[in-house]
């Protein structure tokens, strides 16, 4: 296999730089997010905290499952998407298919000024991160889509830099870390290699699906991770993954909270 | 890890069937199809054997990599639909997140008939697999979602039947086989390992993500792979690849333009 490696061609980099000037350099505020959770039990708390509605009246075709909430703080309105249950077998539809599904038919349908992504996530330990942590992510990649043809491997990692919000961090009790994501719950051999050469402190199963279409639409889009099991520690990740989940997305929601509070009336320059 | 089986609960089973049922007692012709590959290599001499006409005023948002080739061949509309260049970095946009958003958007834009996912594999010479050889598919899983949580294991394995074509198989000189999906070119011991649950003949990067998609909207989906590298062989993967994908895509047409000809004038209860 060839080695995968992370530095960005020097066009790419000031494709992402010219991209971060345009937006840094608005100065309408944020009217619109939308926050994009892959897991009803994630969603739940949030959509009760800020009295969202469920939209029964779809903006997106009849067929897919995505259940959208939505309402106002403010003067910012929130559009809040689950990928929904599976309609074959009644279980959230998480993953990056789904994620990536659904991120584009909500930038289309609801065109919003910025993306949050939040959700739980495996924490590993050596990296710094504890069950409960709550991360802002800095930049995401994929670790399950080895491609060893030059070039085809950089596609395959897929790295893509988060919209930087000093003034977000410097406001918030939040830690800062790279997220790595891939299709399954546990880690092989080869997923901890990639996610090792991602330097991640963070994985989940969507992250990298919402920042690979959220870039191809040039929409900003933070990504908010709560830590629910220690991938390098002693608990099998399945088990400790449900045992924590709905604590942990208290405090994700809480987290997810206070972005909003913080991000209301600003623009994306002052985040 | 929790042992992925490919027992399918009796109620997916009979909606399944039932949903056959629906598609093959419509009389009426075929008249769209949609044709979606991966590759330009595997694109380029279907277009040019039909005459396909490159689509400047896409029908899609003008942000995304997608070329749309499409005619007429007699009374049957096509769609060829190539996810195109990544736009960073320049190599096709292979992999199930590009595969699942085009067909997304081509069956909201294009409402085909029939949905015919063309491409190169990798082949088991264990299962009967040879270089060259042209594969119809019987169905389609994931090798690379691996969630060991009940129910959530079947989720991430994504069993998709394909639409039952007895009469195009007589036809045809293809072999039949089952399909496993992944985002990587090369197979990690836990891969394999999937890849035998599933019982898969031929191994691509895009087939069960586009069954996904082609599923939630009940269009029948037909699967076409032709094998460019043996995985359980003794060379490379990607080596063998990059060595056969030129014949073999020569191959792949050929057998993708027998399909065309026998779909024309029928009807989906007919193939």
């Amino acid at each position: 296999m060839a080695k995968i490696t992370m530095t960005l061609p020097q066009d790419i980099q000031s494709s992402a730089e010219d991209y971060m000037d345009s937006q840094t350099h608005s100065n309408r505020p944020i009217s619109s997010i939308l926050i994009i959770i892959a897991m009803q039990t994630e969603a739940l708390p949030l959509v009760e905290k800020f009295q969202l509605s469920e939209d029964h009246n779809s903006v997106f075709p009849k067929e897919v499952p995505w259940v959208r909430y939505h309402g106002m703080y403010k003067d910012l309105q929130i559009n809040l998407m689950w990928p929904g249950k599976d309609s074959a077998l009644g279980v959230d539809s998480v993953g990056t298919i789904s994620a990536s599904l659904v991120t584009y038919a909500s930038i289309q349908a609801l065109q919003p000024d910025l993306i949050i992504n939040a959700g739980t996530a495996g924490g590993f330990k050596a990296k710094g991160a504890s069950i409960g942590d709550v991360f802002l992510v800095s930049e995401c990649a994929f670790h399950d889509r080895r491609i060893p043809i030059p070039v085809f491997d950089l596609y395959g990692v897929g790295l893509k830099q988060t919209l930087k919000t000093p003034n977000l961090l410097a406001g918030l009790d939040l830690k800062v870390g790279k997220l790595s994501t891939g299709d399954s719950l546990d880690m092989s051999v080869q997923d901890e290699a990639s996610i090792i050469a991602n330097d991640a402190t963070v994985k989940d199963m969507e992250g990298a699906a919402v920042a690979y279409v959220a870039d191809m639409f040039k929409v900003p889009a933070i990504f908010v991770k709560a830590v629910t099991d220690i991938v390098d520690g002693e608990k099998p990740t399945a088990e400790e993954f449900l045992q924590n989940l709905a604590t942990v997305s208290a405090a994700l929601d809480e987290a997810v909270t206070q972005v909003i509070h913080f991000i209301s009336g600003k623009c994306i320059h002052e985040l």
